[in-house]
Order: C-alpha cells, then sequence, then structure tokens
C-alpha cells in the first residue's frame, strides 16, 4: 500500500495527530510488517476494515502535509544542511575537525 | 484573550488546519485588532458567538502545538542558530563577512 519509505516519515512526522488505534495499527502494518489477515486477527475484525482503516490513515497524514509540509520541509533542511558543512569544508576551518564536529552536532539540533 | 504574541506564533505555525472562517475571524481579532463586538456586526452574529470561536480556534492550536511542538522547536532552533553563529564568529571565519553571510542566509533557510 503506497510508498512504505513515505508513509514512515509521515509518520515520524503526523502520527501524533492519529488516534491511539489508528498509530498501533500503521505500526503493526509498517513497522513490524504484519499481513493485513493477521492485524485483522489480532484486532477481531474483518481484513477489509484493516485495509480501508489504513488507507484513510494516510489520506490523514498526506492532508496533513498538503497543509504543513513538515516533511518536505525537513528534506530541505538537510540539504541545506550539508550545503553548510560543504561550504565550512571548503573554508580555513577545513582541517578544524573538532569544530567541524561542534557545527554538526549543532546542525543536527535543528 | 490570552497572550497576542504567542497566538500570533501559534497561528503562523497552525493556521492553515483551521477552517477558512475560522482563520479570517482570527485574523481580524489578532491581526486587524477588531473587536469582538465590531467581528460580530460584520459576520452578523452576537458577541459571545464570536468570543466562543476564538476561544475553541485557541484550544485548537494549544491542541496541536501541544502534539507537533512546532512552535518550541522553532524557538530552540533559532536559539541553535545562534550559538553557531557565535562559534563561527570566534573562528578563523571571524573576518570573513562574506562568508559569515553566506552561512547566516543558510541558516535562514532552515
Amino acid at each position: 500500500m503506497e510508498n512504505r519509505m513515505e508513509i514512515s516519515l509521515l509518520m515520524d512526522h503526523y502520527g501524533v495527530l492519529l488516534t491511539e488505534k489508528q498509530r498501533s495499527i500503521m505500526s503493526m502494518y509498517y513497522d513490524m510488517d504484519l499481513s493485513l489477515s493477521e492485524i485483522a486477527e489480532n484486532q477481531d475484525t474483518s481484513r477489509q476494515a484493516i485495509h480501508d482503516l489504513i488507507k484513510r490513515c494516510i489520506r490523514i497524514l498526506e492532508d496533513y502535509e498538503g497543509k504543513l509540509s513538515l516533511m518536505r520541509s525537513s528534506q530541505e533542511s538537510e540539504r541545506t544542511k550539508e550545503r553548510i558543512m560543504m561550504v565550512l569544508g571548503e573554508s580555513c576551518l577545513k582541517d578544524d575537525n573538532t569544530l567541524l564536529q561542534e557545527i554538526r552536532g549543532l546542525l543536527g539540533e535543528i
């Protein structure tokens, strides 16, 4: 169901906005890699109900990304951080690994 | 009604998650500084209805911040960016204003 990597990233950004039950089922399917049938059995419901719930969650996550763009912004930020490290790595700091590591660490906090 | 600066920041982060009507009324009250009575007249409703709508919007915005912490993260990121600029400003780059400005510009994109 859709791109697992992208949905995993969407869950990282917006998973907290789902209900506990929705999060739990998304985790069973995408993190624990259980099949729809296994989740259905575990939840005492039908395979179709789990399928529909997962599709609905994906729509909710995509709707949030459409409005807040946290995933896209985060990916752009990572590229900008790499660009900063590249610029510094070509400056007079290029042999100062201690300071470059400090800057990388600080960028990691952003 | 509550801290105007904080609500303005919450609107910057989560305003897109409100309905168009909610956004519009929040903007009239917090950006355009109209009174509850003026907004009520404009919307052909009661002052109390506008008051309740604004209170509800604030709860929605605070609920999102409670879950996503975008405002808090953004404030922490700004402090970290300043820390990076301080570290670089004390390094061998301290007199290289062109490069420091380039880094500041890149940090501004994050």
